[in-house]
């Protein structure tokens, strides 16, 4: 099975300093034979995002306003790639950052494209288990987002209640849980 | 806690007719006092995901290319939601359209944010059991993506090797398996 390929690319827009979004339109042939000559093409950071999960079982959680979201949000720890990090490493700096916590189990849950047909970047998403706290997290941070350790059946529950809002932070929930649950299984 | 609001907006981008890509910058205040004047914003449109699954425990799947994705990767149903029709009833009419199953048993997993920053659109996600095959499929569509059907150890292995390769899917397979767990523990 062959796929679409790309004939040509045209750069329609930068938004601000173009760290976080600009869309180019693309000429994009199908295997029917088919030629789309405007195909929108989003162009926005890579991120990774990490379900944590301490050591007697408690999932390291967010209870946070989101702009894209009505009212709060469940969420887990996520942010964007800097320029020639690696995405674990990434993982590592924002569970620091975000939550003062580090962990000694780091498993690779996918990179997925975020749209399917349009890009948008990709997401890496991880879980962390036997995570411990560390040192106190930055004051600006607390402010605008409080952090909540959930025992599992309390994380299953609100997940599938569509507590997490946010697509990706839904997803490495779910991977998460589907993972802890294969590792128990065998 | 208050989360962040929206002062204006003006459009910046439309793609070809508008039908699945703009964009808007939004000047936006944060609750710190922190004021962005040129957030960028991506409209494009909601969508459904379906995981079906029939009587016996198969999942009704595709392995197919996709435009953002290298190679191929398993999926599963989807499609946009087309003007005044509900999500429930896109999943039904994407699930009949592309592999020929209707279901009894429709449970919605969840409407989510695709981008928690910029918006780009809404994923609805579903879960259908008892599904059974009806009728066949429009020869158009055969060509670019092949139906599988995959028992759960086999959708379950694969999801967690990463090779459903779109967020959106792989989140809808993994909210799915937690769904069918949680079922059968309670």
């Amino acid at each position: 099975m062959e796929g679409p390929r790309t004939l040509q690319r045209t750069h329609l827009l930068t938004v601000g300093d173009g760290r976080f979004l600009a869309v180019e339109s693309h000429v994009v042939a199908f295997p029917d034979g088919a030629v789309v000559e405007d195909w929108g093409w989003v162009i926005s950071p890579d991120y990774i995002n990490v379900v944590a999960v301490t050591e007697d079982e408690h999932f390291v959680c967010f209870r946070q306003p989101k702009y894209a979201v009505a009212g709060l949000s469940l969420g887990v720890t996520g942010g964007y790639i800097e320029a020639g990090e690696e995405p674990l490493a990434a993982a590592q700096r924002e569970l620091l950052e975000e939550t003062g916590y580090v962990a000694d189990n780091w498993r690779h849950l996918g990179s997925y494209a975020v749209d399917g047909n349009r890009g948008a970047g990709t997401a890496h998403l991880f879980l962390a288990t036997a995570a411990r706290w560390q040192q106190p997290i930055d004051a600006d941070d607390l402010e605008e987002q409080e952090l909540l350790l959930l025992d599992r059946e309390s994380v299953e529950r609100a997940l599938l209640a569509g507590e997490f809002k946010v697509l990706p932070w839904a997803a490495n929930v779910a991977l998460a849980l589907v993972a802890l649950n294969n590792a128990q299984a065998t």
